[in-house]
């Protein structure tokens, strides 16, 4: 049976997240509606990107990710869907899909009423009236060639890239997570060469790489490669974001020991 | 396969709402159980009515609504339960349902016991030991006048109410979203026949009334007609209850330009 | 067709919740993946021992209920799977099922890679590598014995326990939930011989046993017992910690009056 996600930043208070869900069980009854989640910050896109980053590929094939974080809709961005791994994906073209479709060539504008919404679209809530009934289309079975034209442009989100210079690697925090680990751009692959290295953070040194939390005492500061495969600065039992007054942006250095 | 749609002010970190869906599962256990948000503010009976009222219609017929905001529990008010449209509705009599059974013929009472919960209520848990039950009755296909007696009187929240006078429309603030959007109790059709006015908040003018967010820079104040079909204010990109200092209850006029 | 119940304090904004459910949409298509919460507060394992105990026996028997509260991931404690009552219980051994697993004799220790997930499990999310596996192999039908060897010393609370001595009943507040209200940890049954009594809270008095919040105007506090069946202090309309200056660990006490 179809699957279908949705990520958003709409809260689920409103009713908004509820509609999205409705609009799917009514264009596509037969569909399994999954919510990953409605608490991305209000208008983060890139905060989307990366939480749709962690699952979207662990979905199996002929999941329909539903991904509408759009501050711009009302704005002349486009309605995008995409194919990738037998994985779809509808969204605005943001760049919320940035770090999931980076190698997608299957990606289609999304015409308003393609998806047979019947209706004319509210200009502020596209959610509801173009990307869900897209969503629920694919669902379907839709081809996603129907939906709209083919495009070569999708928007990517130009995030900040890690750089290796004479031993060593210099990156940014890209985003905290609830519990207030700093996870970096640095891939966690480019320190396996490296046995003896030190993580500064904002010029802190937080000591070696480490394994795992239970390698430090409770309330220490600790680096280590995190389930995402990229370097990430941590608290044990604690908050390191809070700790070191860090936050997405704050530079991370990685040094021979 | 029947559907049952959860709405409820508890949260879900006390595990109150996934009470309800238990016994859901347990008593219709061919039912699909959504939920549609626990999230809205404790106790805010008109907030869950609007939540309401964006998502109820778009669930296909034979959709069982379960709207639990209850700070009424304990006390006289009435368990009632309502089919609208094919869909069916049940919760507090409190006014939840304002919006999606104004028009409603067929309200009947839900006795405690009736839905075949077979021990006593909690007084303090009617969503569990009342409310779920009876959804899931209705899931399965026991039909509404079993669950309790008709009744002819079902309270509806007085809702402020827009007003028309000499070319001008005065209204109210009904509810802020998550983004800090103003929905106003304004018919967007009223405006339609008004092709050139302007829109005051609080007495203070926020310009004409726009088609969407991109029709003004970031930053600035709008006003348009919402996905409800009511009259809204917002910031592009921003938070107009904030910039604003609005709220429920602020006062909006449209006036001629 | 078999359930999956998740309990964490991931939040849903990060996608490790929706990596959970994804990890087990891919491992036991069939299953229905349904979300308890995210919210528990993050490490607060006793929060979720409690959530889970309103709603882990409503669910039908064949239920997995997956339970990730974990601050202890990557240090030495153990994963475990247990059945009782014909309902799965996976998680990490650090209490969080002290409340429904108190009787349990079946519990197993979950050995990374028994549930298949075929791959080294990251040392800081247990939750997508090794419990949601588990869980997943528990709703495929895998026996619990295939997932690792029994145990007999699962980790359990050590819960404060109330006393009853000359008369007098003394206990804690073991939960604030989400209205203020103070959970403790006297059980209601041990009130029911005692016609005539007056409740103590940090030494306030907020007056005899009532049934429910109707017994009182609103505004006024109120002690009674609650859902779960233990004695309950809450304020009508309002939020008893707050206008009580109360938390978990406060003192309750029973008098005869």
């Amino acid at each position: 049976m179809a699957r279908v996600v949705l990520l958003t930043d709409f809260g689920t208070a409103d009713g908004y997240a509820a509609a999205l869900a409705a609009v799917i069980a009514s264009a596509a009854p037969g569909a399994v509606v999954e919510h990953a989640t409605h608490d991305v910050a209000p208008g983060d896109v890139l905060g989307g990107a990366i939480a749709l980053s962690r699952y979207a590929v662990l979905y199996p094939p002929g999941t329909v990710h539903l991904a509408v974080v759009d501050p711009g809709v009302g704005t002349a961005r486009r309605c995008v869907a995409a194919t990738l791994d037998g994985r779809h994906y509808v969204g605005p073209d943001n760049g919320v899909f940035t770090l999931v479709l980076r190698d997608a060539r299957q990606v289609h504008m999304v015409d308003a009423g393609a998806a047979g919404s019947g209706t004319e679209a509210a200009p502020t809530f596209h959610g509801r009236d173009i990307f869900a009934p897209a969503a629920a289309a694919l669902a379907r079975g839709v081809p996603l060639t129907d939906l709209g034209p083919a495009i070569t442009d999708p928007f990517l989100l130009d995030l900040p890239r890690p750089r290796q210079d004479r031993g060593k690697v210099a990156g940014q925090v890209l985003h905290v997570d609830r519990f207030g680990n700093l996870i970096t751009n640095v891939p966690g692959a480019w320190l396996d060469a490296r046995p003896s290295v030190r993580i500064h953070i904002q010029g802190r040194d937080v000591g070696p790489l480490r394994r795992t939390y239970g390698d430090v005492p409770p309330g220490q500061v600790l680096a280590l490669v995190g389930s995402l495969g990229l370097l990430e600065v941590s608290v044990r039992d604690g908050d390191a974001a809070q700790v070191l007054g860090a936050a997405r942006g704050s530079d991370v250095e990685v040094v021979p020991d």
